[in-house]
């Protein structure tokens, strides 16, 4: 898919999928905030990987993720917060690490600095793996269809691009099995021994489907100035709101 | 693919695919070295993620990476070297982080401890990432192949599982312009500005190809305690070996 906008939460189509006893795979590049390793350009979007897998409990497994440490969205909040970011999340205009998220989103603006890599600065951690993964996602969703790289989308248009894939595991097996089989997985690494400190080992997904019960049942939690803004939103656009 | 032995590079797969002119993916579960967020046992493998995808180049992009930050190997370099490792990478029998190669390595054959996530410890910089990506390929190659889990391997045999993908490119449009297309991206990543101290920048594949290609050419280059063990090794066995 090309030439298309910001499509919302990644995992969303990978569990359209698992709706049809699929499994799903959901790419997408983005606008470009994550330098690549050793640089200082922000040409590589945040990249996510969605993928969801059937299982015989309550939730499928949904991995859903950026390929940077974290998303914009991120520095967003800590901006608004007024608080620093940690280091290993973002680099300056020089390549440096950052730890002011307000001096970081500025900078982005003029195409310099960004998100590292899932791994981090350099090679140490694995920085050129978070980089390979954001390649990877880059290739298939605008190689693939020969459309706008993320450092030129936005540009005049929006020009994302999407990568969706399903597999049938019939193809593979029984999917009855297959899913009597995961379960075995999952259980064993939810019962595993907790490190130190840890309490509680989540599954990929879980917390998001605990979280999204909880918000059909209790509303949405939000912060303060995040509440502010929505507010000063609906007094100039004179929306009611009920929050 | 179940009831496998170590395969080798995973990336030497996703190669074949290449040179047919296809997207190759290759996954495989690993022995159990990982120890999954929040957790202290090692239960999953270093799963390692192979990726390659045609260009117009000399090299095709080869992303072949562990899903842990990184691999035993290194481990066992730094432990040969006498030399600690950075912490993030490793955490001993408690969940705690470790700086003592050898003391992971001992306590890894105990089940207890083991290798980071990619993004390291806890959910900071993304280690939960790392956790997902791993799950994925457990998923993957174990649960679609209904073979053993990193955590049942090696039991009585091998049993390690792989997953094997080709994509055409023809199936989304003529393969020479996506190879075209795609230079215009590797290109543009490998001019971008360099973060203040680097040297280089990469693209996945790259060095190793270019390794390689040295290998060839002048022979492969050892370190000083792994040329003694081959040393020890050959005269143990009375191996006539040129060195």
């Amino acid at each position: 898919v090309r030439n298309s906008n910001h499509y919302g939460i990644a995992g969303y189509y990978a569990e359209m999928a698992v709706e049809e006893g699929l499994i799903g795979i959901s790419l997408t590049n983005t606008a470009p905030l994550v330098v690549h390793t050793f640089s200082r350009e922000p040409l590589l979007g945040t990249n996510p990987i969605a993928f969801a897998f059937p299982t015989g409990g309550r939730y499928p497994v949904l991995v859903d993720m950026a390929t940077s440490v974290v998303s914009r969205g991120k520095l967003e909040v800590c901006s608004r917060l007024n608080e620093s970011i940690p280091k290993g999340w973002a680099v300056d205009e020089a390549g440096r690490v950052a730890t002011d998220p307000k001096r970081v989103l500025i900078s982005l603006k003029r195409r310099k600095g960004g998100l590292l890599p899932l791994g981090g600065e350099g090679e140490e951690f694995g920085g050129h793996k978070g980089y390979g993964l954001a390649l990877m996602v880059e290739l298939l969703s605008s190689g693939l269809s020969l459309g706008s790289f993320s450092y030129d989308t936005y540009s005049e248009k929006g020009g994302i691009t999407h990568f969706f894939a399903a597999i049938d595991p019939a193809i593979f097996g029984d999917p009855k099995k297959i899913k009597k089989h995961v379960e075995v997985l999952i259980k064993r690494l939810k019962r595993a021994e907790k490190a130190e400190g840890a309490e509680r080992i989540y599954l990929h997904g879980e917390k998001e489907y605990e979280k999204r019960d909880e918000s059909l049942k209790y509303g949405v939690e939000i912060d303060e100035p995040t509440y502010q803004q929505l507010k000063e939103l609906s007094e100039k656009l004179d929306i009611q709101i009920e929050i």
